[in-house]
């Protein structure tokens, strides 16, 4: 508390991430980085970048890399132009100038009520009203709770993400589509952090990006972080209409001219351009993914069925908390979010190497069988 | 124009930052970049962190960083804590948040008329009043402009920079302190930007810092860009009252929990450390900057007194315009600002190496000398 203070500050709730332990040896399943180091080629592109250049400001546009990510969409068949796409400093960043760019309207943001949390957060900062729309008995996104009839409920905008977080589970193309075509007067967000694990490998087969052009009220935004490996630099993304673009190109340059650094461009260019390693990093986590749903399976678990790089699961048996803390004993970490209610048993569990999800596999049989025996 | 746009984007002037030429082999004199590349410490540093961790986000907090900063200004004997740190992407986002989270009041903000452009363009973002405050008749910020008497004119805050930009006039501590004195109720920010290249060389003998222990309502931004010559990484910090910091930090914490990437945390520390690279550097830019102005005085400029690393300068008879215009012709790019009227014949021109200043010096030589000929 000070004085010093604009007066909202005093009633923010600011985000709070997944830990990031300081400790080494830890098996680290809990803010769903990717189990494979970056493409060897973005190591060796930002390698490139390391000398005395640093001295120069970055482009302050990141052309190139935004040229480098609307080859890629172009690639596969959707035509994007570079004046589509958008940058920013981790997708938390572009989210942040999109709350602020888009959603002050005289209507409440829609979203569902358990997402990823730093939604309300962002209201709180840009003062936005919101209300939640529940998710359904199976904690899925229903589009036809974000309509009334064949009309959109009032709205200032609507924003999820696809698949959904913490909860992994997607929501095909046409009912994306069919929100569209019922809610033409607001701006719809589809966030994909994850959609890149939804298959088919690789191929952007699940992404928005493909109505964009067909959309003016679409923006879709994506993340390095994930499946490109690249938590560590911090690279964001927004594809849409181009004046939505030049409405977040507006609060970026009141903002911060330059937001991505030279290495993070350079980095950005690269992982676009190898789409092997792409290819083969979203198979293995997807190879792995289901490998531990049946696993989880055999020992009790229900997952929910998940696109993402993670599962969200619970067991029949034991609290979320009680299995969060025993496998923490263990030197394991997996994000126990605990509220509200509705998922207060389940554990959001990262997709990690195959030798870390058989630690997380013998860990358990070893919590389970404790438990078991002093029952 | 787009009607999914917040109305308030529609009113929003963005900041224009100066050109980044895509171009080799110009003299680029016009964004006051550093003369050198950055410490090969830093570059190693970088180095060494170029690997597959880049898969991990990076410490939310960047504590390794703001212990560095604080290690390095209590070494100064200012005893500051990490916990009186705060560090962004860059220092316009260092800026941009505490814009929004101390300058929202009821009082109109206080900065000089003629000052770093992108103070009223933050104002615009987070729709705050303020009220320009004009430079003396020697283009100074004169404390008693701030005052009315030993009393402070009404104002919701007060920052400027020191030394100013694009004046490169340094206002003394004393100067700053009697402002303290007297404005007690409202922050006052002190940007130092360009601080370090006031001397005496490196030994941050005119830094606010100084102060911050004493005055709760002192904070101090700083950016690596300059002095410690990486641009091209985005690194900014704000030094002040811990109650100040948590301001910061819950604006931080609900815009983007990870602004500083893992390569940048890491150059950052480095830079820090390397004391004598640092001071090296600034002794040389100053050098070079009392060179240049003795040979442009020689040549019928005047430039007014500068503890930044760049020259605030125009000619007897040459518009500045004609002059910006007529370098650009032979690849020297410096920076012409055009508006307001009384700064309309100023150059800024950023202090180059040795050779970049006699290319400028030679440059102008010849134009003089054309225009001359042709008069």
């Amino acid at each position: 508390m000070s004085k010093y203070w604009s007066d909202f500050v005093h009633h923010l709730e600011p985000y709070v991430p997944g830990e990031q332990p300081k400790m080494d040896k830890l098996v680290k399943l809990n803010t769903n980085e990717h189990p494979l180091g970056p493409s060897p080629k973005v190591i060796e592109a930002i390698r490139g970048e390391v000398d005395d250049r640093l001295r120069l400001y970055p482009d302050p546009d990141s052309s190139q890399l935004k040229q480098a990510i609307a080859d890629y969409y172009s690639g596969l068949g959707y035509g994007i132009k570079r004046s589509q796409v958008f940058v920013g400093n981790g997708s938390d960043e572009v989210l942040a100038h999109l709350f602020m760019g888009f959603f002050k309207q005289h209507q409440p943001l829609l979203f569902p009520d358990i997402t990823y949390s730093f939604y309300k957060v962002y209201c709180g900062l840009y003062q936005i009203d919101y209300q939640p729309v529940p998710l359904d008995d199976a904690l899925g996104i229903a589009v036809d709770d974000y309509l009334e009839g064949d009309k959109p409920r009032a709205n200032g905008g609507i924003i999820f993400p696809n698949p959904n977080a913490p909860t992994g589970k997607l929501l095909p193309l046409s009912e994306i589509e069919r929100l569209l075509q019922a809610n033409t007067q607001t701006l719809v967000v589809i966030d994909e952090a994850y959609i890149d694990f939804a298959g088919p490998q690789g191929q952007g087969g699940a992404t928005a990006i493909a109505l964009v052009n067909r959309y003016p009220n679409l923006l879709v935004t994506q993340t390095l972080s994930k499946s490109r490996s690249l938590a560590g630099l911090r690279i964001g993304l927004a594809i849409g209409d181009g004046a939505l673009i030049d409405g977040l190109n507006r609060i970026k340059d009141s903002f911060n001219s330059y937001p991505l650094d030279r290495l993070a461009i350079a980095a950005g260019v690269a992982a676009f351009k190898d789409q092997e390693w792409f290819e083969k990093g979203c198979e293995q986590v997807i190879m792995q993914r289901e490998w531990l749903n049946e696993q989880l399976g055999q020992r009790g678990f229900e997952s929910l069925p998940s696109a993402a790089n993670f599962l969200f699961t619970r067991h029949e048996q034991h609290s979320g908390l009680s299995l969060a803390q025993g496998l923490r004993e263990q030197g394991i970490i997996v994000r126990h979010f605990g509220k509200p209610e509705r998922i207060a048993d389940y554990l959001r569990i990262t997709i990690g190497t195959p030798e870390q999800n058989q630690a997380l596999i013998v860990a358990l049989d070893g919590l389970i069988s404790k438990w078991k025996n002093a029952g």
